[in-house]
């Protein structure tokens, strides 16, 4: 049952290790004692400490990179055999929950025990939240002497952003496993079928095919086009001349992937066909200028040149794709205003999309690695024409 | 496919009506402005707003509950389609991602348009998160004369603790498919599967019996007794012997069921058959004492006695199950210090855990519903023997 192809699990320390390195660099260039680090991706980045634990808000959890020698986490006493089996090897536990003082004063003494004086960065700017108490927060600060909390989400994001081959071939899994489901789908379901039975019927193909979780599957169908691309299913029934989108970020071993691709149910509305057509060639515009040097902000300008060409009305989507990796969206995001220079080994969505009509929309998506002679497609790229559904 | 029983999506109008109404007396009493809130949950209880689309941490989303008057959507252009379809009128948008001003002025100029002078609320005590950019929270601060933020996380708390008839009704059909699901296991397993081929039979089971999506699954099965409860599977392969737990979260329209099953394979360990004797004999104690008027603790203490006299060694998880709803862990918490009184329509959680020898953990739950005359149980009781797959 397990998927033909699979890459392996986790990462060598070896790639933890260098990502501490990484980071120490730049935290030594913008003079950082640390980071303190609170959120599921954050966390796993720099450990390893993969678990669907986050999913409970209750107990907040702290990992500290210091200025120099490996991450110490500060966790609930729960995460501590699971985290002992990730390379991390100072592992501080609280008995949580403990709401009077939710591992407030084990942080604060392990951020003063283990980090010279100094400002200490946690990313606080875009994208980002805080994933612990505002009160706790205040708290902590307020038992800190010498040491202030500076946005380091750039840092971070820098990180981050470049992927290594071995986060690429879990992306990549996901989207060959997906792709294949997606292919697949004109003989799964049927006009006629409800909308909460093609979510469950996509779902259980996309775990036969060997990703651990559908933890994002949003569409939408309609007479000749859909309104809204991040909805659940309502109950409604596919109907001939409903164009149908699902997108979905399907995950393995923590990673994403996360691209659509849209059907007609009986019959190809004319109108549709040409909405597909188009964003289909501004992916292909997209492919052609998404290089290492590229900005976010040249790939978005090739895809919205082929859509205004194309007749688009607008896009309330506010950008044409973005990173992707142990996020559903990532950095950098393809729009006018993001200037981020594209590099080798980053991740992209390319997503053109476009109201064609009023209240319909088209949106199309692929995944790709940036890579020095062209971009690599981890999605199978899907055909011009949209598959009819019978 | 879709499932028999299933109870209707949505609520009705008069559902959001009554919570808003309840928390502006709430508001009232303690002097509130209005309320701001950030997170998935707390967004959805006072509008309904129901997508995945939270996985994405590029966008923050706001709604404010005035003191008087229906709440106000301030939110990504994104979601004005999907939102338009709640209860809620009042949708302002922007076109996000606008990383230099991501709904701050929007938000700045809304508060300041509808909400009187005085303090607003916000959820910053424990078990919350600040679900938005911390600067940026900074920022809006800045903008705002004649308000400051004070915490709502009891008003938040108190509404939510008690849920309606309709909300119960979606908690118990998860509970119900999953326990099916669970009472069949032993047909769909067998000794010497690898765990990763469990999770995924486990999921696409829980998807055929008519979950929405199995939001969280994590378990361990080790010789005679697992450690660790919170670990995704790691490629071990089941052994006679071996003591196996599944503990899952599967949603059904955006609620939670919050349980777990224990199996031995091939033959019951002796301890392990004791343990889970114990556990479960603590489970029927908490149901004894599971009222209105007991307090969380009171719950607690009732199971400890029993765990207590039958070895316990310890327990790591920090408590003795929770609240449960649109949360896979909500409040209260059944410990030694919580004091919450229980009430008619809570949904809590029991989970009797305990160390019975050295590196192994026993721990069982189940869900309920407090009634005057006795908890509802919502799932179906689960064997006082360990069922055994060959």
């Amino acid at each position: 049952m397990t998927a033909a192809g699979a890459p392996p699990r986790g990462f060598a320390v070896d790639e933890f290790r260098e990502r501490t390195a990484r980071a120490q660099r730049l935290m030594a260039s913008r003079g950082l004692a640390g980071l303190l680090l609170l959120t599921e991706p954050e966390v796993r980045y720099f450990s390893g400490f993969l678990t669907q634990f986050w999913q409970s808000p209750t107990r907040p959890w702290f990992l500290i990179v210091p200025a120099a020698g490996d991450p110490v986490a500060v966790i609930p006493a729960i995460g501590a055999e699971a985290m002992s089996r990730t390379w991390v090897r100072d592992i501080r536990t609280w008995p949580a929950p403990t709401p009077d003082d939710e591992g407030i004063s084990l942080l604060s003494d392990t951020i003063r025990e283990i980090l010279a004086p100094g400002p200490v960065g946690l990313p606080m700017g875009p994208e980002t939240s805080l994933r612990m108490p505002l009160n706790d927060f205040k708290k902590l600060g307020r038992t800190l002497d010498g040491h202030d909390f500076v946005d380091a989400g750039e840092i971070v994001r820098t990180l981050r952003m470049v992927k290594s081959e071995a986060e690429i071939d879990k992306v990549r899994f996901a989207c060959q496993a997906v792709s294949g489901v997606f292919e697949r789908l004109p003989e799964l379901l049927h006009s006629g079928m409800a909308d909460s039975d093609v979510f469950r019927t996509f779902k259980i193909a996309c775990l036969e095919a060997g990703v651990d979780d559908v933890s994002y599957l949003v569409g939408g169908a309609g007479p000749g086009g859909y309104s809204d691309i991040i909805s659940p299913p309502s109950g409604r029934v596919l109907q001939d001349g409903d164009v149908l989108i699902l997108d979905t970020g399907c995950m393995f071993d923590g990673y994403f992937c996360d691209f659509d691709r849209n059907y007609a149910i009986g019959r190809i509305d004319d109108e549709a066909r040409r909405a597909h057509d188009v964003v289909w060639r501004a992916t292909e515009a997209g492919l052609q200028v998404a290089r290492p040097g590229a900005r976010a902000c040249d790939v978005w300008r090739a895809m919205q040149d082929v859509l205004t060409a194309g007749g688009a009305l607008g896009n309330d989507v506010g950008r044409m794709g973005h990173g992707l990796g142990m996020q559903l969206t990532e950095w950098p995001s393809n729009m006018g205003s993001d200037e981020t220079v594209l590099e080798d080994r980053m991740i992209l969505t390319l997503e053109p999309g476009m109201t064609f009509a009023p209240g319909r929309v088209m949106v199309h998506e692929e995944d790709i690695v940036i890579r020095e002679h062209g971009p690599e497609l981890l999605t199978r790229r899907a055909p011009n024409e949209m598959p009819v559904i019978g």
